[in-house]
């Protein structure tokens, strides 16, 4: 059987959340209603008198993450989808966990700025200015240090240890949002026409594709 | 020699931030300029080309506060005041530690929701809504737990273990503002008319005077 | 038979205002709809060719407000709830009625700021600011005297003369809301631990029971 | 010699507030500084140690405002440059005094959404939706009867009994503005074309030049 | 068979927009669905999996507006309505045909600021500030100019040269609105009253009826 | 001698523009003061009856910009650097000329929504949602086409013709920004690690310096 997570997770993954941050100027909070019917549903708020203290919980961000995959790292993320209380609140939480060389890769979140502390181990962080500066904005973290990604700058995290990291991050917003810049380019669907990325890269359309194959 | 950071702090307590994070709609970022000569200074943005990593970066969230204190808890905070670059972005964060039986005492945010994870203990959480149901909402939080407090509502964490506690807490403001409600109403500069408090908590103005004294 | 003002009592009551004010910027107004069956309802506004001048009228702010309370005073409203055509405007208004010594006790309003007027009588009003000062501010007002109270400040109005007073306020949010401070610490359901409370206010646990007994 | 209220006046005459409703987000309050040199000065916030009572007050709210003018109507503004405190927190109040058929004529408040409050007389008031529609809302308000403008909307009130009339009005805005409509397009400075009013009121160049000679 | 650009054209005018542009805060974008069923719909989101390019495109503004009408202009709008895409995006544009001498009469948009630019002809036109100086601000404008219309203020366009002009603009709001300064007075439904009228405008109230029986 | 535009360009470059859009709340405009002393300046606004048509107007849209350079397109701003009187009212506009098969390459607006209008030429444009989607969103665009690029999403303009081709666009920002993805990931100042980059894209590091070498 499907739990209310599950079903709240289908909800906010096909039905997008069209309730702003700031309805929480005319309530206390609106917890998302996980027996919204999707699209045709009705107004995404619990009746109030059903809330309860789990709609602002979440457990489980003192697990691992499973970084077995090509980048090393594993975002595992506490917002609206996981706290349906968050619904309209304006702020979320990620844990990240870095194997060894791990990356968090160059991303956007088109609807947060990022504050990110370590909690383990040493990374090498930081987010490109926009044009036509362009400047590169870096550090290298220690635990208990603390940095801040501007909204939509694009940032990046890397574990420069041999060991394990791990960071504990906030974002203001309840569905943040990402945008893996290499994916969104070379690994969307359909694929974006490799004569566009080829002269935006100033590389071989031969190069593109051996990108895009990968992705 | 006064340091940065101290002049930054003076800064914000004689000169209330008057940048809103909107402001963030029109720039990559705006940091703090901590030479701004309080309140007859010019624009509160430092020049762009001067702003280094260490605007948005602070030291020291993995160091444990001082919790000798009568309430048993210590917020150390990392915002604009700590980290510059926040201005305009919206966004903030603290770690609290709690002895033993240590509390977080009943207070709001008058600018933000909060999301806080458990580091470390077993804290019991909860905030109240507003009239006229006034619901308690409480957990009883366990390391790598996630709890939400919805904006302006009264709220507090009082560690019912036996050893130290720690959260990491993010707030979506860069200056959240704390209104502690017992010295607020108690220990205001200068005290509210204890006729006024006695009528409000049906006490007598001895009660209320004996409160009075203690902060 | 409900009336549509009672209808819409109830639908404000189970089924929070989903639909922030900045919606009037998407249209001329969205007039409450008292036929949206609660929570599984569908847009919130109501068929702009059924509007009608009603939509933007209450009757009665000129009746006295019955103050035969142990607080000696009382608040008659204007907001969504009574005019539904307030709905994403961002404003409402309230009488408010205060026997001699009559006390309008310390509260916050978590979602608006407030400009007062005096009608009659004598008032001696006050807010505190936040944390580290919690400075009072106080004034007391006579006839055709305008005070504001800033957004989630704590403040209060007291009656200081023999007679009757009133003040007409209006306050910046369609759903303003109220905390009343003494009830929702001592009179919350379920109560806040008493061992919470005791700390937090620095007294033994059996005044705080004797306070809540009261609430 | 000047007061600080006149000087503020002056300021709030020659200097638009740059600081949004918004920052409130950020601080308590910012009240403004009257000792701001005009359009060469700095933060437009005052000390908040110097602040005090009086910069959130008003006094005269029920003093008789002069109607001896061809409109028969006088409004007794309370925002940001008679209440420096009022700075940011996006609310103002006026006072109306209508003599018998005076007129607040048809006008916009660029900024801000109304709620008024009759306190004496009869008043027909009105409002007129965008197009396609231009639908008129009017309805004949008595003591103690309450309405609502929608922000940016053409509005009026007329006093149709044979006494003088007041009102109480609140704006969600600190500085809401007035466009008087027959002023703003009749009495211009300088004037427009008469080949535009009269093609747009689809009227005699002769008509809109008498109309244009009396204002 | 109603194409659904007819049923969204349907829904726009019939179900107020009710979801601020802020909520592309929340998600990539929220595409207005055109099978909501009115007032009584569900969220006025059409599942992103079903969105498609057509959803953000419009086509057409090649095409000369038809300006026989006693004006002689014509606006083609591409707002919330034509492009359902825009739901939520704060944007939109239009093209607008002039014939010679024809006139865009004096009109405010009440919930955005204007940005034309002329790709024919020559246009007179203008904006007035509010009061108390009501100033007219003008410039005649040639192929390739660019002029700015601040949010709310009454504003026209008017072509002066012997030919068509055609200019495009874009307004930041998918439903920006328009108020028509001479129809709302002198046009709308049910009539203002020719007393308040007469009076505004200082003339007769034959004028008034005049001026009436032309819209 | 620098011309206001160009000491405005320096102000706009060096000055991050601290007052946002929301501002135009407060006042009818607030137009941006070229003799602002950078940094260490007063206010942003200049004085109000110092205002004129001029700070509302920029010239010269029709000319055709230069297209000789790699990518072979041109984007022409009309922000608030070219007419001040843009600052706080959230808009701007653009031309972009594309010489055959000219390439406006991925990029995102940080702070904008974008409308644009073929006005010659055909267009292939497109844009990429977020993850875990990335579905591409694409359309060929002809004279008179109107397409919608939301907030934050990557996107690009290709001309697919053998012709010019030339596009007019507008950004509900009036400092919209841009970040060229290619730009900040290969040719950042300083560059980003060929390690970082190197696994992001999950090419060997000699390919990322190779493309690092051309930006």
């Amino acid at each position: 059987m499907a739990t209310p997570i599950l079903i709240l997770g289908l909800f906010a993954l096909i039905c997008p959340l069209a309730f702003p941050s700031y309805a929480s100027t005319l309530q206390d909070f609106c917890v998302a209603n996980p027996n919204s019917q999707g699209l045709m549903s009705g107004l995404a708020c619990k009746d109030p008198m059903m809330v309860g203290a789990n709609d602002f919980f979440f457990s489980g961000l003192h697990l691992q993450g499973n970084t077995s995959n090509p980048l090393g790292s594993k975002v595992t993320p506490v917002n609206v989808a996981q706290a349906p209380g968050l619904l309209t609140l304006g702020i979320s939480a990620v844990r990240i966990d870095y194997a060894p060389w791990g990356l968090n890769p160059p991303h956007t979140h088109p609807r947060a700025s990022e504050i990110l502390t370590v909690i383990e181990g040493t990374l090498y962080v930081g987010f490109v200015t926009s044009n036509p500066e362009n400047r590169l904005i870096t550090k290298t973290l220690q635990k208990g240090d603390v940095f801040v990604f501007p909204v939509n700058l694009i940032h990046f995290q890397y574990n420069v240890g041999p060991t394990n990291a791990i960071a504990i991050a906030a974002l203001n917003s309840e569905n943040p949002g990402v945008i893996t810049i290499a994916n969104a380019l070379f690994g969307s669907n359909l694929p974006i026409s490799s004569d566009v990325l080829a002269k935006a890269f100033q590389v071989d359309k031969m190069v593109v594709e051996d990108i895009q194959n990968k992705f």
